[in-house]
Order: structure tokens, then sequence, then C-alpha cells
């Protein structure tokens, strides 16, 4: 059962509103004796945080990561993680307005008929806020799994499709994600980026994107079949982020149209080692990486908090309009980078620890 | 944890494989008192089975489910319903020649890597044979919803894109999809789809598929966010299905391209009843189902066992080439079909059950 | 899987070390619509804490709970109950001189073995201060059942030996038991217990005891055979108490002495509903609530932590003496008494919704 | 979650009615590559089987165990191992009688309210022919842990209390146990054990017992606090086993009446290994295995179904009598010996596997 938990052995438990006191995160089942400090969190914190530039929300949170346990004299113990960011930039009255109405396409409408009742303050729990702690534990994932499987295991991801604009994904430069304010992986791409955007947000609109996570150095061998397959695992993690409403693995949908010859990696050993012709698989075969990159994309849809007026229902169930004022993102897909990263990174590291309790 | 078993509270694993003396499945959570005899079953049963036409695998199974516990006087009891299907068609001497190969796209490598051993008549575990225990699981999970929901709801599933052919959506018709081969909604592509992939058939190639899902009548209120969100939930369900490597749901990857207004669903009171304008959320907001039918699609990749024959490696690490004699379908999709909504169907369940736990 | 978290529907999650800066607790699966206030769940609360008499450690908490999310305008949302207790009276150089030897009997050593690494100030995350959280969830636990059963439910515990001591079951006076120190039940009893502990506490050493719980108005039907029967819950949850050594359910260990014709409760029908003769079953039959009291005792074993030397090793493997001067409770079995009420009230609450899932 | 299913890595499934065409359990997590034939497993399957002796129930079940899957070429392959047992003595007319009435003290009463359907022929589900299931995969248990811990692991069980009879611990002696037809330790019991069992047997009444287990080379660092304690784990596998009422761990319930000084165990080092001068605390040290002999005791009620007769109400709630017929052991305790055997191996095995992940 996992309403609000994510992971098997190194798992994570999320908790708090966007306009509560605070959020915060449980990171469980982390090995012992890693390195760990509040600094190591922050570097992913950073390249999350809303506030940081006129393409991103204008909420302005530092989101300090305070650790209150599971640390001690620097190093991990082996016991619960927990991690507290306090809400400072919470502007409820924003929401007055519009507490009794539902956005359409957002989750004001199914949290109040599940529960009956909602914070309507910024979202409450259906904002993506939440995903500071994911962020943070994905921070330690990211460490503890640089620690066991060496420093070339990396995770990076990056926006290669702004709304109806792409990018050239062969251009892919890690230099250029960490340099622009859209993770944009192809330097030729950004300004025209830019401009879009504008435009977009200026219009009152927003945009969706498309993001692609590459981890290299993933070890041969993580992923439990049959329901724990390392690509279902990431799937669900990918999917459960706020506004993600597609998933892919190597070729992805786009498997529909290959044939089986060109879908079928190819192998050849050259000095002892297995190399593939290709990687439309995106690494994982039968659920189990193959040590090859691993490749998943996900698509984010447009900002459902928007300027322009659209026609919703009130909690009465009467007929009415929305305008969402606020503060919101024109593409929430740009902050989802790193939330991504996060995810694959839990994931990951969790299947290397199932790994090795069931076959080292 | 969960390595062969899949859900929350409506639980079920299977176990057996491709060429050993059985397959089966276990579910457990079951509601007692529900009617079920093995006849029931046999309808899904006899949708997934091969054999049954030249555009699927020649394998002849009859695929009959015995129920060996947890049914008394016609009835579940709530305790574990544990059902047998024995293989009869199993050829192990076709894999002789390639027991020591890798074939490449497949989890032949993955799985010897991780275990160090497998089991490789017809693909031992890997085979998509352990999805006839799925279809077995949702057919038991069709029946409870429409005892639990009404005879209205129902689950149904299309292919609508079939390699490169692809075919009219909005031609959605149950009745056409009942009657051809390919579980085609749309009559008019039924023809071209023949030729097509009897070609390929005769090419000794194989082609991908796209199989679109839909539910109606699910409550609204289903889904437990976080990490057990409704569509998370399907992703990672989807994605365990052998060759999958792509989900969407509703908008799908296209959300990308939408605009905020575009995408959001406008809402509106009709009669006192919510109506949405358009469904790009797929009948999920926020994790939660909102009411609308629920849309998810996802692709299969072709089958990796085909007759051209393509590099690869053995077992020692040596260079070899590899052409898969056997009987495999041409194109995996097609089965694909009553397997996604079997596993769409134990999701809905499992929500079900869940959210009667925490909001009834 | 489950480090740190407890429950299947009901869920809570504590974290903390007893001389960090704070512990906590993150309750998950809450049903909404619940009426909330940190005022609740102070009054178990101040059962549990210390350095309230002579009788208990003198460590001075007020161990005032800050709900930090899940509760909107003073009711339950049915989203994470986030909980944060700082600590206030940590001394932590009291434990400079202990630092590097292992406390015989304590966890000290296994945890040093098992993790590598221990936070050794006031026992870490071994110390009884994690029951604070439990508690806080407990008294959560308490008023939703009160919510969903009705005001009669009830949950009480008691001291029924202390150390040598025993007093007279047959005498329980809840009204007694909230009036003494030590939750005896029996007046009579109270004089010489006080007497008893004294001089235990003044000699340096410590004693056991056993705590009895018991649960009324808990409905038919609660426990989910096999796996999950409510009283290998009941096992589970108080057997993973600080120092709890033994748990029995009905008549327990005893249940070995008995012949058949004595052990089985009679039922008789008197006015079309059903009474037992007898409870031998403590009210669980296959491990299923039966509608009759539920009672389950359980024995703690002396603290560990005694001013009298003892011979032990130290980090390094050498021998050496230890003498624990700190602040630590004479009888750790007196405090244990909110800490079962606390789980048994999670774990027929986990019951409660997890029957209503598959039975209601 | 857990309806039917046991363990976090190592887990197993067992289903089955003791009247229906069979029973069976499904081992998943099992590392692969152990050497595995039905023939191992058939030699805790024998110990447990009734009919062998006059002391337990005539049933005559051969309990030969096939296995489905999961062992290839005679070696587990890491994918679920498939066991399945044919009842081949159901004897369902001896239950006509009793259909409607329910048990005192069986959990016939309870299963009806619960599930409002229940197969009465020999208990259904409720059985204890239930922990056939259990003994096969403690079977496995046993074997995957003598491979990864070394040949001198072992455990075992014995009867040290049956009814109102005791033996004397300290007598303990393993090859007496395989012997006598009780598990008892101490060959001076044994006569008078037999003509005590007969007397009962012959009175038409039945007896409780004592099972005490014995663990010995278990490594240090097994368990997970906190709420997947060592301890905490094996009281619910325990309590989980038919007619348990009481389990203790080291000195259990007793631990109450010890002084600190009596409690704490002291520790040594001689010759560089621990030594410890005493073990109240049963191997376990909060909740993790200290390399000590692990031990545990569990209390088994008296079988419910005795020829004496006693009050009882029926389905329709009307006051009557019973009696039971049948075949029934006039001391379940006794076979309950291996059965505690299987559920301490497999949380053992379950926790070292556990441990590799964390602590590796």
């Amino acid at each position: 059962m996992s309403f609000n938990t994510f992971g098997k052995i190194f798992r994570f438990t999320t908790w708090g509103e966007s306009h509560g006191p605070a959020i915060g995160c449980v990171v469980d089942g982390c090995p012992p004796n890693i390195k760990l400090s509040e600094k190591d969190i922050m570097i992913d914190m950073n390249r999350r945080r809303p506030g940081k530039s006129k393409f991103t929300s204008q909420r302005k949170e530092s989101d300090k990561v305070e650790i209150l346990s599971g640390v001690f004299q620097g190093k991990t113990t082996g016991t619960p993680i927990s991690m507290i960011i306090y809400n400072e930039d919470a502007k409820s009255r924003d929401y007055e307005t519009i507490k009794n109405k539902f956005r359409p396409g957002h989750a004001d409408y199914t949290y109040f008929l599940k529960y009956g009742i909602r914070d309507f303050r910024g979202g409450g729990r259906q904002s993506a806020r939440e995903t500071a702690g994911r962020v943070a534990a994905g921070a330690i994932a990211k460490l503890v799994l640089k620690k066991l499987i060496g420093k070339n295991f990396k995770i990076i991801g990056a926006v290669t499709q702004l709304g109806l604009l792409s990018c050239d994904r062969n251009k892919w430069n890690e230099n250029e994600i960490r340099k622009n304010p859209f993770f944009c992986p192809d330097k030729k791409a950004v300004k025209l980026w830019e401009k879009y955007l504008l435009a977009i947000r200026k219009a009152g609109s927003s945009c969706g994107a498309i993001i692609e996570l590459r981890a290299s150095c993933v070890p041969v061998g993580l992923g439990a079949p049959i329901y724990s397959k390392l690509d279902s695992d990431l799937a669900s993690a990918l999917m459960s982020i706020n506004a993600v409403k597609g998933v892919n693995v190597g070729a992805g949908m786009n498997a529909a149209f290959l044939t089986g010859e060109e879908n079928s990696d190819e192998m050849k050993s050259i000095s002892g080692k297995t190399k593939f012709k290709s990687n439309n698989a995106g690494g994982i075969l039968g659920g189990i990486s193959s040590g090859q990159e691993i490749i998943v994309s996900f698509s984010v849809k447009p900002t459902s908090s928007i300027l322009n007026s659209r026609e919703t229902i009130d909690k009465k169930g009467k007929n009415t309009k929305i305008s969402v004022k606020g503060r919101h993102d024109p593409c929430v897909g740009i902050r989802a980078v790193p939330i991504g990263e996060a995810m694959m990174s839990c994931v990951i590291l969790d299947h290397y620890l199932l790994n090795r309790a069931q076959c080292s």
C-alpha cells in the first residue's frame, strides 16, 4: 500500500500542502555510512525551486532543506532521514476568489468529490510544491548510487519539446542543459524557446512539454519481473508527477511503427564487452536493465491555472467561469526535469538494493 | 514488494513457465459472495489464447482454467482463488538450437545476467504465456466490478494502430472489435490490415501496434494520491505487459502540444450532472477518476523472435547470428488487447476497494 | 516492506533520535472529515510523557505535538498528517562516558554491528522516545474509531504485574487506572507498588512488568486471514515496542494448560444476541474479532540502563564494565501502557478499514 | 498488504481449503541457483503430515508436493516456485451434521460473520491443513539458509509442555526430538506423555501445548527496526499459526519477574569473540539478532473439535449443542513443531535478504 510513500527498500514519504506551514519528506531504508549534508541536497533543490527566472512561477521560496534525523556526524545511520522545508511565500488570499470553483483540467474537482473536503489554498496537497520532497529524496538516492556504483553513474534530464517547438535530440549537450533556463539540451533552440514562452505567458496561456531522462552506467540486472519491472516502476514513478500524461521507454509509442528487424537492438561482443547497435529498448529488456543507457521520456500537459477565462462549475454544481490570477508556471514541464531525475534516481537505487537482496 | 504479485487489496500472483507443466494465478482479496464459475473466466481466456487465426501464434492451447480454491457452491468465499492452466502444446525442442544464444530485443540476455540461470524453453518465465494468468484474474475483476458498480460498467480495448497502418478512432465500433481477428474498431481498416500482416509474416518479419482501452461508468473518486494515483498504477500495470514501451493517458504524449485553453476539459452542469466538453485528461485528474470515460493507450513493440537473421552473442560472449523458427505472433500487440483490459480491470477494482476503505 | 512504517491502510511512519532536534510521525491513509486538533492528541501524549512522577524518567519533555499538514479548518483532509515534537531536554553529555561501550541487554551492540555506525546519544533511534510518535498516531486512530464505531468503543490498558508484585485483575477499575502513577487497575495494590519501586530505584536496579489491554465494542469480522490475522498483527505491533518480550492473546501461554472443554468459549443466543460464557480466546477466533472484548497482554523486560555495574565489551572488543547514570525509568513497563493502547488502536482501525474494503 | 501472503523479499502465498481438490503454495523472491527437488521438501512435509501415529489426526494424506514452476534442471531460477498438494482423504460427509453449527472456540463463527459464506467442509480455509504450504515454503527457506549461511545453520523445535505435563528443557536432546511422536526433547518425559495423551483422547477431550524453537548460527545484524524487528516479525509469524495464543522471545512473559541485573545478558570478549553469560534476550536485542542462539516459544490452545458436547448456536442464531466426531488431533500443538520451524526459517531468511539489501 502506498498513498504517500514511494519505493520498496529505499522508500520515501512526502507530506504537506502548498500553503501549510511546511512540507517534508521522510527517507527510509537508506544504506548507512553514506556522507550526507544539507548542502548536497540543495544542489538539486535549487534546480527545481521556483522564482529563479521569468519562465517559472514568481513564488519566492528558498526551499532550504533541514535534516532532522538519520544523519550522525555527517553520515547516514540507516535510520529514517526526516527533512523539512518551510513554506515562506504562501499567498493564500490569491485563492479566495476561486475557492469554491473547480479549475478545469485541475484536480480541484476530483479531490473534492473523493474526500468531501480540500485545502483550496494554492491547490493544497495537489500542488506541484509536493515535488520538492521528491527532489530531496532523489538527491540522496543519487549520492548513494554514486557511492555504490561509482562516480561515472549519472542521471541527466532535459526538455526536448516545449509546446510546439522541438529541438535536436542529437545535439544533446549536458553543459548546455545546465546553462539555459529551460534545461534545453540544444543550444540552437534556446533563443526561439525564450520568445515563444514569453509570448505564451503574455497571452495568459500555457504550454506543455516533453522531458527526456538518461541514466548511464546502470549495471545490468536491475528490475524485478514480473510486476516490479524496472520500466513499469519508472512508468509509475513518472506518471505520478503532477500533470504527466505519457511515458515512453526507449522508442516508446513509436515502437509501434518499427519492424522486428529495426526494433531488435543487435548485439556484438567487442573485446569481451557486450555492445548494442542501437537502443530502441531504452536500456531495458524484459523489465531488467541491459547495461545500455536507460532512456525514458514523459509528457507534461500545459498548466491548468491560466489567466484566460474558462467555463466550469462551482462546489454547488452551478455553472460559472474561472480565470486564475495567482503565480503560475507558463510551462510546468520545465521544472519537471529535476523531479523526473529524482524519481528515476530513486527507482534505480531501489532496484539496485532489491537486486542485491535476491541475487547478490 | 511485488516480484510476481500485482495489486494492493485485490491482488493476484502469477507463476509458471512457457514450457513447464502448467501456469497459474492466485487471486487474493476478492470480495466474497460473488457468483463465479470457470465458464465466466473462459470468455476472456478465449479472446487471448493463441492458435485461433493465421495472425497469431500457431501454438494450440485450450487455456482451460481450473479453479482449485476460493469458490464454494458457485460463489467466492473471500479466500484465495487458485487457478491452474496446463500447458498442452509446448514444443521445447524448437528452442534447442537457440538455447545458448540471446535473441536481440528479447529478455534472454538480461534474465541470464541477472539470475545466472534461465529456463530457455519458449522463453521460460519471460514468455507472454504468463499473461494467461492475468487474463484469468482480470475476468474475475470484471465480474466483481459489474456486481459492485452495475451492469453498465464496461472495459473494452482495441488495436488502433497496426505497424504503419492506423484506423479511424472515431469509427470506434464495439461489435466490429468483437468480429475481426485484430480487435480493430474500424470496419474499413480490417481488409488492409489482413493483407499487411500476412505480408509481414511471409517476409519473416513482425510489426508493432498501439492498443487503446476505454472504461466507462467508473465512479468519480478512485485513485490514491500521491504514489498510487489511478494513472500511475495504470501506467505500471500496462508497462509490465511483455513488449510494451509506452503508455498514454488521455492526450498522452500529445498533451505537450496543446495550449492551456485546449487542454482544460471545460465543465458544465447539465440537469445537475457534471459534463465535460472534452476529455484530454482521459478521465483522470490529479490521479483520481473524474467520472468521465477513462481512456489509456499503450504501444507494443514488434515480436523479437523473427525468422530473419540478426547479429547477436551467445552465453560465452561469442559473436553469432540468430534466426528464430518456432511459432510466434507476427504482431504480439493483437493479443495484448484482452491482457490490457485485464490489467485495467484489476487496477480499477483495486482502487474501488481501496477508496471504500479510506473514503466510504 | 516496513522499516519505520506501520500499518496497511491507516499507516504511520516515525522518525527521529532521542537527542536529535526533533522526533515525529507521519500518519497516512486517515479517513477525511474527522475533527482533529493538537489538543485531542495531547491527552494521550501526557499519559506517556516522562518526568511526571518519581516513578519514571526525570527527563523533562512537554511532548507538545505540532500538526504540520493534513488538517484543514479543524478537519482531516485524507492527506498525510505530519506531526513534529521538538526534543527539549536532551543531555547528550550524559552519554559521553559510555559512548564506546555496549550496555548489556540493550540494542547498542546490535545497532552498531548491523549499521557500522550509531547515534549513541540517549540511545539514538533505539530510545523509547520513538514511541511518542506512536502515541500521537494512536490518538488519531482512537478518534477515528470513535467516529466510525461509536462512542462506546474504548481501549484501556493497565499494568497488572510490577516486577514480582501482581494485583487482582478482577478488581479492574478504570477510574483507579487513571488516578495512580502505575496505571494499576486495583486500588489495593498501589501502596505496595510504590514502596517496591522506590526500593528498586534506590538500589540502582530496575524491574519488568506485564501490561494488559482491553478493547470493547470492536465489531465482529475484523482481521484478515491468514497472514494479517488480527492477533498476529497485534502480536507484531506489541512486540515492536521497546523491551517487550512476550505477547498473549486471551488465555495466552496459559492456553497450553487448558482442556478442550475449558478452552472452548461456549456460545448462547440471548434475545437475539450472541453471548459467550467465557473469553479464553481474548475476543479473536481464527484471527478475526468475535465481538467479544479483545484482551491482550504483554511483558516488558527491566530497563537495561541501570546504575549497578555490569560486565560488557567496548567498540574495540575489549572487556570492560559499565554503570549507567543518566535519567532512566526504573520500570519502563509503566509508560508502555499508553504505547500499547496506541498500537492496539492503530491495528484495530487498520483492520476496520481493511474489512470495509473487502467485505462491506 | 498481505491476506494470504507472508514475507517481504522471500515471500510465499498459500491457497486451498481442507476439502477442496488441492492446496498449494507459491514461493516468490527465492534466490536463484539453489539446488532444489521435491525430495528436499518432503523431509519436513513428512514431519508435519497427519496419520502417522495414534497421537495425531487419522486423516491419511501423503502430502506429496509437486513443483510446477521456478525450478529448471534441478535449480531455482529466481522465478516463482509453485507447489501443489492434492487432498486425498477428505471426508466431507463428516461435516454434514455440523455444517450449520458453530464450533465454540473455532473460527466457524467469525468466518461466517465476516464473509457471509464459508466452506464448512473440514473447516475450509480455517483448517490447519493450510499449514502444509507453509512447511513446504519453510523447507525451501532452510535450504537457502544453509547455502547462504553455512551447514551449521540449524532450526529445531520441540514440544516442551504437553497440557499439564512439562519436561526438562535442560535435557534438550535433538536426537530424542526426532525419535518420539511428540517432538519431546527429554527422553524421560515421553512415556508419561503417551499415557496422558491417550487418556485425553479416550475421554473425548483435547489439550494444549507449548513449543520451543531454537535457531543457531544466525548472523548478527538481522532485523529491521522499528516495525520489522526480527522479534515482531517472528511474533506475527507464529501467532498466525492456527490455535496459537501466546509468543515468547527469550525470557518472554517471565521477563517481567527479573531485575535489571538478572535480565542483562552480560558480555565478554573471549579470544576476540563476543560471548554472552546468559540469554534472556533470546538472541534478539532492539529487534536485531545478536549472534546468540535465537529462542522463541509459543502456546497452542487445545483442539476445539472435541467429542464432548458443548453449548453453541447455529447459523440462524438458535441455541443448540455440538459434539464433533470427525478425525482430529487430540493435541494440535504436536504438529505445530515443524510449522513453527518453517515460519521461523522464512522470517530469518527474509531478514537475511533484507539486510543484504540495506547493509551489505
